[in-house]
């Protein structure tokens, strides 16, 4: 969350209008406009029922050349069958003849309620507007447009130099439900204006959001509809043609970073959140090993509401990781520490810990709980929220 | 849940007395007596932060001949190390004394907060007076003493013939939070005054499990500490020697019923709960596969909010499948029902699908949600309850 103003990213071009996707008078409609030498890359939902714009982005940006991006908030066009095809289609096909490319070249996406049809009318009819609107400094209010239940617009940016030129990153994102690995996640979109090649930036996207979204959970549900969308406009100079270049390095860092800053923003706007915790685990087998255990003690409802309720109730803790690794666990040789406070040693309390110092930490708005296996070299964290009644508020609520 | 008092099983006595485990005045601590006749059989927490008084039973029950069970509640005794160990074992031990047995033969549990030491001397001292105290009628007695966050006890009985004579199976239950599959459930003790073969018992507690606590989910987090028991007194003259006897079938009949009706009032009571939910899913193309399919749904926070706030929001149902099953679903062969009101046909809300029925559906206290996968013959089906309010205020408070 930036308050100052989002710089452009040369060659982008955005506008974010009213369209009355729900009965609201917001933007919940932006336009993203690329130049035609920019590469494109995504990564998208892997449920099943994914949302009809999904499948269509998916199809469309395998064909290459896409010029333009659409996206809309309140509602979801996911398990809505054919029409839901046609309608996205439609929509593509309106912001073809608004901006004269063709409907192939543009990606849409969709956010909102699942199983209702979009008000195509519109959408229709706010799509030319929004064409008129153009302009390269719509990023603030193209953070705002994408929201949902979102409390506060998500982005981020960066400026880097690369062969003496100046090259701006930029980010937005939208997501407080629904959050889960394997980038079934919610929607961000990030452009530079380096010129990044196709390959490379097909590499960069898969590893920005493995190290940021895909380690982040609100509630271990996943969406039909997100997406994470990377852009290189190239309407700079700066070339960044492969992963040994000492640019490709800069750039990768700049974007990794902006994607973890944006993941953190998500967790901490989590539905109901009150506190933003890192569950880092050390001493595993594997990798996959220590992710399980990060997200079993990360997601667990049990845990999450001790969170909430500032209880440093460590038995939930080793119950979530006893859950992760069944049987084979050798519990004695695991250490568990609140921030600095070690709250369990060899499987046991620990002898010199004081409930006190554990209330201390959980009452903090963001601490880490740092868990030892002592069963390799492996390590991973994930980033989750607490349970709290406004959770429940909120998603029972949501329709209504 | 049964109001009348449960009748005795022949052999078993019982006596529930106040042990003050915790800072209350109610009986928590439950004694129960079996013959050396008997046949006992148990399945445990797959947790690998097994309790000690789990770790305990497990090698008192490898070595036959059970005499004695000893549970008591508001202290788990889990990851209480070394320590937690020897006080299962003292334990054991004064109920060996106090009713002339071995300790070995005496399986300890406990169920409560985990990560604090018990309080042994008062266990000691009250060990003795519960001997003292044994009856044949103590069974309701004891279902309320080993309550923990339940809102009431959870007995269940069946009386059958077999050869002639009267046969009576009781069961208690204790757990309302952390209930999840693969045993690692709650607390059950189930016992019947028939003779059962030990190898029989075994796979009558397997199968029984199985299509009961194995399907029902609270909360999808799983104790350290939980158990079900079956015992077999043989005090009556009735011989079960093996699975083709037609007295097998009878009495695997009753004992599975007995079980499911103990799950059923498990979930039911589940923390905050205000909905029973079965979550029915045909068409799988494997009984794995519809269990994934059924938990996924069973155990989505975003699906048991909809659930508690009345709101048929099938579009978090179809968001649960396709996380089920990533990738490879044919959505348009899922249908869903609500109760009889079909919802989704061929992956796509139902043409004649008023929100007005699924809203009537949904306000019931108890309802079916029936999920067609249209990819082969298996069906499997879990039992849930919603996420409310409440749940989030028990766990939250649960330990203050």
């Amino acid at each position: 969350m930036s308050s100052s103003l989002l710089p452009p990213v040369k060659g982008v071009r955005l506008a974010s209008v009213p369209a009355r996707i729900k009965d609201w008078q917001r933007d919940d409609l932006l336009l993203i406009e690329i130049p035609k030498e920019a590469s494109v890359s995504a990564t998208f939902t892997q449920n099943s029922f994914c949302a009809a714009p999904v499948a269509v982005a998916k199809e469309h940006i395998s064909k290459g050349n896409v010029r333009a991006l659409l996206i809309n908030a309140g509602n979801a066009n996911a398990a809505t069958g054919s029409r839901g095809l046609s309608d996205a289609q439609a929509c593509c096909e309106a912001v073809a003849r608004a901006i004269n490319i063709r409907a192939e070249q543009v990606l849409p996406f969709s956010t909102g309620v699942i199983g209702e049809h979009l008000p195509l009318q519109r959408l229709l009819d706010a799509i030319p507007r929004a064409a008129e609107q153009l302009s390269d400094s719509g990023w603030d209010g193209a953070a705002k447009a994408i929201m949902t239940t979102d409390t506060h617009p998500k982005t981020a940016s960066r400026t880097l130099e690369i062969g003496g030129e100046e090259i701006t990153v930029v980010g937005i994102a939208k997501g407080s439900g629904m959050i889960q690995p394997n980038m079934a996640t919610m929607l961000a979109y990030v452009a530079t204006d380096a010129h990044v090649a196709q390959p490379l930036l097909d590499k960069m996207v898969k590893e920005a959001v493995n190290a940021s979204f895909n380690r982040v959970s609100v509630d271990g549900d996943t969406s039909t509809n997100d997406a994470c969308v990377l852009i290189a406009t190239g309407a700079t100079g700066s070339q960044v043609e492969n992963s040994e270049d000492r640019a490709y390095s800069a750039l990768m860092g700049a974007i990794t970073q902006l994607h973890i800053e944006l993941a953190k923003a998500v967790v901490k706007d989590g539905e109901g959140a009150t506190k933003f915790v890192t569950v880092q685990v050390e001493g595993a087998g594997s990798s996959a090993e220590a992710l399980r255990v990060a997200f079993e003690v990360g997601e667990s409802p049990l845990v999450k509401t001790a969170l909430y309720a500032s209880d440093p109730n460590w038995g939930r803790l080793v119950m979530a990781i006893g859950n992760a690794i069944p049987g084979s666990l050798d519990t004695t040789k695991v250490n568990i520490y609140l921030d600095q406070v070690q709250v369990v040693e060899a499987g046991g309390r620990s002898v010199n810990y004081l409930e006190e110092q554990g209330e201390q930490v959980f009452s903090k708005p963001e601490f880490t709980i740092r868990i030892e296996l002592g069963r390799g070299n492996c390590s991973e964290h994930v980033w989750t929220c607490d349970f709290s009644h406004e959770y429940v508020t909120i998603n029972a609520e949501y329709r209504t």
